[in-house]
């Protein structure tokens, strides 16, 4: 079979290889893996500084969707044609993240998605939503820490959530917040992206760069109240601007740092008067996976994807994600 | 009636006056203060180093305990010689913090409890615990932060805490531990300090002048979980051992900065295979404070007091206070 | 001004009187009513069958909204023209429920709403919705009682309501569920309230007199997983079927007894494989319904009305009210 | 090995016989069981009245305490030597209960423990407290049970919590309340186990035979508040008295039915100015297991052993259990 592995951390470490064609153990299941999807991580992996030492060749990426071909031994609950998509920590099945989960990561200490066919542990897979076809791909990492750090922070009907620009985690997390019922504020440093998450469903929306105070221009767009749940992935450049959009009692949800991730703030603003929590969040559990393919399929809603490459064009789908123009999820289909 | 009115942010602002004796309007009730104790606020206040602005002259301390000596009309569930508190903040009966509550505080922004008689509206009391004396003057903020500090981390049977330093609410964070079914590690800077902590029933304490990297140390001992809660109040210097020690998926309750309140730390320590919370804390509220009460009651525990002055040195009382050197409440008798 | 008393428990107590209009004392603001709704409480206590002893004479009713004539002294908040709800409970801010709550409520221990004119301490108003006029009166019961089911149910995107009848809650619960990402399940003994209620929004309807064993239809609309959230408001005789509907883990919200409050049912159902979790709620908190009016003004969201009267032919809204035939709430303006 | 088999629903279907020693296969650990425990659930399976159908022989018996022997294939975690419980659900990892769960349990629709060795899937395992000998087996269904009655009812430190009777759960609940900073009533019918009780720390004890209204007498208990928390083990005939000893706001955990599951009672009584929580709950899951031991080994609590059996007269210890006479857990040991 066709699969990417990773040979080196140099700019052509991406290599198509041959493969044998893997076959299911008791317990695991087989899929043919349709589409798979990128993320920060990924880029972090193929230029050698993830915060993880990698061991190499490596078959990259962690996020795809794929059909069910064949069921090892002892294997329930999936059948031959299920559209699935694997987990990314295969051993967090349910409760709390626990510390043994993260040595084991696809396509990082573990062999991706970037092939053909792989077998995955029955427990490390989740029903993909009925109405997605390779848009699923992108759920594993992006959308399910949306989803965790959404639940997480408890978001309910009539809140607002502020969502810090306009990256994987970021849209699916303005995306979400509409089946919370809650609206979402965005701020991004483009002007053509703020007009696109406003047609996206955002309620209104701030340039950080025309507006260095935004944190008090967002609580303007509350009416002083300050926004009641953040999603900050920007780290250094944006986390006492978020504070300081974040309400009395509010939650701030920790999910990246792609600004840097060396923070500098007072920490009264934390707490003196604000009584504020921060929770980190390390993507989620099949469980959670679950319950969001769930509202994903009774909404029907739709990843926003900015572009699709074969694996034969792996290495420019690469480039794309690091580019930083890429505006939803960049896709590879096999 | 005697008093100490705060008149000018120098050393000798603190004055003993006299004022008239207040009656209770309807829904206040009338005590006779009994003692009063002192936090690191009161220190700031009196050094016009507030976190916001102080008019003067202002009664001062904000803790204590007192007799109900008359009830304003209409006032139910207090009773003439009930032992009270008045609660710090007097806005603040249950549920979650609200901003506006903050513009309320005793010995602030509202006249304090260094005098010998005043009324508080009846929503601002809580029953004092019956087996002590003027040791209960110390509850009000020290104590109050610890047991919200502890609830709010969920703290249960088995776990431990990191107690940091011996300040007013480390030592009832301390204190408090064991009657959660939870062992308290602390650190210090002080071998003496330490042999009074263990005393008091601490598992285990580490010099964090002789071990710099105190945060790996207290992994070690807990058997390189980290511990479950960290009850943060040292900020600046303190704060990234402190998430060292913490156990995946661990609790940080933020309620002080004794060290400074300028933090610097890499975020990914927060979040990235770590999933820890931080949660900001802001006293609490009266329900709070008769849960505290009722469980300090059913245990008999009796707060650590470090000395007791009268009215006539309270400058002594606050020197004593901004010392460093005291371990356990200053109080002031009336 | 224009009122109306409760003066026996018989069918002619009710009363059209004249009152002197009330000023408003320290702390309370004066409301010029606008229009006022009946809850099946206030049928209960017009036939002298409520729960709790009731003083004659009363001015009934517990739910309206008004506007803000004047403020009296040291009020803040609120300004004259301001379009309030006074809540049910005047006692109840933040927080849980506590006992002594049960003792004031409106229109039973206290005078109602229908009068035109009322005094309501600023501590027991919220702001109407501003989308609504005369519609907003009947949130205080029926609406909130809702909102506090499904979000003490901690109802997700994604999930299934089950909601029993067309009653004042159960509509509001139906129209809630939407807000929270999740679909609503009715069940009814009529069909074209199930007409009704499937334009209003539900997924599906059952209907419970051709379905006696409706539990285990509900579960196969659900493919089989059961309901994650029952408002249970029937009692006696859909208890256990709801039992039945309900899913391994899930909440079941109490807030009525439609068809008898005296339960017959097997425990086992309850626990044994089950895990599910019963919750009663007492309308709910202050906060609760700031919470719920934010989220309605949000989603401009409309309560279903079935009629409305005017103080003149109160009798004939107690009537209709009492008829079992009303969909949606019978107002009464002023 | 030596093993037991039920063999049959009769008097004497409970047969020593001779059985191959099992060897680990991948995933597995091979334990040699040194001690197992009775419940009544135990009783009702060997009297053919439990409520799954069971396929007989069977290995009965869900609880024990066994030593590792050897590890099969790629388990990590534990070592030849450790003490072990299996755990009664062996697919219950983390996280809330789910349905497909209840098909797998020992001693019922598994082979259970009364056996020489025995092999266990090494995520179906947790490791006995270490200053625990033989007294262990007790805890996978009892303790567990009692240990998650109180942390999900939130048990905090003074808080009161209701124990009903003595039997296994409510035995360990009793013992339990302490490391929680909270204190137990217990009722009983008998004056004998009322001592033993109040020896065992129990605050008060209520004779419920002599006073039959013992709801009225508990709340008087507790200065007329009513408990925090009730552990009902009792069903049909304690029900009513349990919630009227509860105060508003309390939680009820339903763990037993020992007088009958068939329960009537007023549904006001649950809600109606109360707002009561009732949850059920299936014994506990891996991560709450390893909690549990980890709080007992800190404040090395001993279960109450009633008395100890060897594999030869286990019908005996099948007569004992079932007598209503024990007072503690009836071990066998092999």
């Amino acid at each position: 079979m066709h699969a990417i592995e990773l040979k080196s951390f140099r700019a052509d470490g991406l290599c198509l290889v041959e493969r044998p064609e893997p076959a299911p153990q008791a317990g695991e299941v087989l899929i043919r893996i349709r589409a798979a999807a990128l993320n920060y991580r990924d880029t972090e992996i193929a230029e050698g500084r993830y915060g993880m030492p990698i061991a190499l060749p490596v078959v990259p990426l962690s996020d795809a969707v794929g059909d069910v071909i064949s069921l090892g031994e002892g294997v329930t609950g999936f059948a031959v044609g299920d559209r699935v998509n694997p987990t990314f920590f295969p051993d967090w099945i349910d409760g709390e993240f626990r510390g043994e989960f993260f040595a084991h990561q696809l396509g990082g200490t573990l062999d991706g998605v970037l092939r053909e066919f792989m077998t995955v542990p029955v427990t490390a897979l989740v029903r993909a939503p009925s109405h997605m076809g390779n848009e699923a791909a992108s759920l594993p990492i992006a959308a399910l820490t949306a989803w965790s750090a959404l639940t997480g922070a408890n978001l309910r009907p009539g809140q607002t959530v502020l969502v810090i620009g306009t990256g994987g985690v970021s849209l699916f997390a303005l995306q979400f917040a509409p089946l919370f019922g809650a609206r979402a504020i965005v701020v991004s440093s483009e002007d053509d992206k703020i007009k696109r998450v406003i047609a996206l469903g955002a309620t209104a929306a701030v340039n950080y760069v025309r507006t260095p105070e935004w944190g008090q221009r967002v609580r303007e767009l509350t009416d002083q109240r300050g926004v009641d749940v953040v999603v900050e992935v920007g780290g250094a450049k944006t986390f006492s601007q978020s504070i300081a959009a974040l309400r009395v009692g509010g939650r701030m949800a920790i999910v990246g740092y792609a600004s840097g991730a060396e923070l500098q703030f007072d920490l009264r603003q934390l707490f003196i008067g604000k009584s504020a929590t921060l929770q980190g969040h390390t993507v989620g559990s099949r469980k959670q996976f679950e319950e969001m393919n769930r509202a994903l399929e009774m909404h029907r809603l739709m990843p926003v994807i900015d572009s699709i490459y074969t694996l034969q064009n792996a290495r420019d789908a690469y480039a794309r994600a690091a580019s930083g123009q890429a505006m939803g999820k960049v896709l590879i289909t096999l």
